[in-house]
């Protein structure tokens, strides 16, 4: 940890050891360490709260899945030789993992194999997805921890009527994730399909690093290796230093004692925001409970500076920014020796003006006094996505430990689907 | 005004004898009025706030601008038949609005015409979206009131060089929207390119009725009477009565009588999604002052359900809730006679999946004793979502009245621009 004082900002840095990848280190180059990823606070990280640490740590959602990803790596490379699409049928938990590795991959990867979502039972969705796929040169993935989520078999029987209707194998296009014991296992058996394991006590939106993420990943080319080495890298110090401590102890000090109940994801780059989506899910769901819980707001850089930056500095003092961003940008373009209308912007790069806006509205939100957590990763990569899903997802289960409740499960959205298949079952 | 009780609810349905086109219905066909928009409140509406109507309705975006659309019936075709893309390049009110458009008329138009959107300065995208163009079939759009928007001024730079380097002709491939006698009129007239006026008192965000939205509508194919005259339908009644008073008045009891300091914004279908995104910036940028403003939070239905609302019904009571949903839909699909998994969905189209999921949702926050608004449409049309834009910019200003504020400029967002432009111009 170290303390130190940039301009106006009291910065307490986190360094990280990372980059830290044994299969491409030789041991006298350990201790050549680049730091990946940054986090800091704009002021002091308060909240006194006392944490149990290793009821944090000790969660299902550590483990690493060895046989999961040993069979991924047996598996999947027969699918990937056949098919250049997949598409993943999921929903909440179920895809909003894989989208957010999906869409960091087009930041920094050239892959030939893409992926596409299908996540919503929006009809004219549903029929111009569906309308719009080459079937013969595409896989399914369904996943559902339950096997039973009303959108993801919607989407089933659409599949495999169609695969019927064009004679194609059923058993070669279509895999399933889920539970072990439940529907998913039994359709892929008496499907013949290949059957990828959730385990059962890691909830759906901590199953990221699971199957859920792993399946989509590895098909797509985003390197699980890597994913995993960031994940790990937050596990490494599992004292009350560790940033997703500070991180849950900073969120929960606004919250609980400055009355901050929003908690804003400042995401900077296209490539970035739907990272805001997965932790919008994560935050709201597990921490939403008893009257309790923080309101996620996602947010894009600079696209949002022209729509909610106005309320961030001058409306209510509610909230708590969480800014990320990526430092190096694979994919740059640079403006001409001589431009129009604006003579500063001449020879820059588009990276040099995107860091500025970054830099000119989290300064802003400082001067403002609003208090700021930046998380800049050194780039787009497996390593660091990994780490920022771990670091959430700890931080998660601390925010929860100090507002004592239990943040798995999700009791309040069973009243709608309740409502929602009686009115089905009575044709309503 | 019609007061009804259905089942649970009791409902305030504010009828409006729509589908009043006079182009398309002769005289004697006057009394069959479609209802279109159905707007109720699950909650009375209190909020005994006194609104000076005359100020409401008498804003310079609520004037039809005839010149504009003249001008746009009289150039735009020539551009229509040269090219099959026009590329809307505009940060915030400069864009948001065509998206919101764009969006809605791939619900149900089958157009020829398409656009892209270049609105941020994400390197990557930048690049990606640049590349990945055809040239010679595009035309550039540039959006931005003042003609020095950043971000829009980098893409017209980019644009400019790569047009020259690709030998196409500016004046051809080029054109510009923006207020007169600002660095867009100029640069129109010095590089011969078609230029669109936005009213110098009409705000950007309250701007998709000009020039802003009717370019890139027109271009698309969507109808730009008809948006027109869903817009004026709103503007028929101007008294208390109307229903974007009673929309803030709604908003604004919640929010400053109960504390309910976020408003959700809970769009069913990816074609409405992008309107929540129009709806934020309008809201938050113009509210949020003076400490006040109330938090838009965008949601989209189904997804969030399975994210967002476990903390809408078991987090803290500070959210007011806006449902909206088109009730039908062009394109749709039927499942299979015998379907696997869930038997009680065979037969049924996903529309009626999608609708018994949103009337889940929705009455299952009713009986929680959440503020509901709903807003239905009977489809997706021009006329429709032109009602959509003057209700919410109405009900801006009314909000804005009752919170005693200004509800144009937006102040907040200078310190962030000219820390930017510094260290741009420091080269940091």
């Amino acid at each position: 940890m170290v303390n130190r004082s940039i301009g106006r900002e009291t910065i307490l840095e986190i360094p990280f050891p990372a980059n830290f990848r044994l299969k491409s280190l030789s041991s006298d180059l350990y201790d050549i360490c680049f730091m990946t990823v940054y986090i800091n606070f704009s002021t002091p990280v308060e909240g006194d709260f006392e944490i149990d640490t290793s009821k944090v740590f000790n969660q299902p959602f550590t483990r690493y899945p060895k046989e999961v990803v040993e069979k991924i790596k047996k598996t999947l490379p027969r699918f990937k030789e056949k098919f250049s699409t997949m598409v993943v049928c999921g929903m909440g938990g179920s895809s909003l993992g894989a989208k957010t590795i999906d869409s960091f991959a087009r930041a920094f990867n050239e892959a030939n194999h893409g992926l596409v979502f299908l996540d919503n039972v929006d009809p004219t969705l549903v029929k111009q997805t569906l309308e719009s796929l080459d079937w013969k040169n595409t896989v399914f993935c369904f996943v559902s921890k339950s096997g039973t989520t009303l959108e993801t078999v919607v989407f089933l029987n659409l599949v495999l009527e169609e695969l019927r209707r064009r004679n194609l194998p059923v058993e070669e296009h279509v895999i399933f994730v889920g539970d072990r014991g439940k529907s998913f296992e039994e359709m892929a058996n008496s499907l013949g399909c290949e059957f990828f394991e959730i385990p059962s006590d890691v909830d759906g939106r901590f199953s990221v690093l699971t199957s859920t993420g792993l399946v989509p990943s590895f098909f797509a080319d985003f390197d699980i290796d890597e994913l995993w080495e960031g994940a790990r890298e937050v596990l490494r110090d599992q004292s009350e230093d560790n940033p997703a401590i500070k991180l849950a102890k900073y969120k929960m000090d606004n919250y609980l004692n400055k009355g901050r109940n929003v908690s804003v994801m400042f995401t900077y780059g296209n490539y970035l925001f739907p990272f805001s989506f997965w932790y919008s899910q994560l935050w709201a769901e597990s921490l939403g409970k008893e009257g309790k819980g923080q309101t996620p707001l996602k947010a894009l850089g600079t696209v949002d500076q022209h729509s909610l930056v106005q309320l961030f500095r001058e409306g209510p003092d509610d909230k708590v920014y969480q800014f990320v961003k990526a430092r190096e940008i694979k994919w740059d373009t640079q403006l001409p020796e001589h431009t129009q209308i604006l003579d500063y912007i001449a020879n820059k790069k588009v990276s040099e003006i995107f860091r500025a806006l970054y830099e000119g509205t989290k300064e802003a939100l400082i001067q403002t006094g609003r208090p700021v957590i930046s998380i800049e990763l050194d780039r787009y990569s497996a390593f660091n996505l990994g780490y920022l899903f771990m670091l959430y997802m700890l931080a998660t289960v601390a925010a929860a430990q100090i507002l004592g409740i239990n943040p798995f499960g999700q009791p309040g959205v069973e009243l709608g689907k309740r409502i929602a298949k009686e009115r089905l079952q009575k044709g309503l």
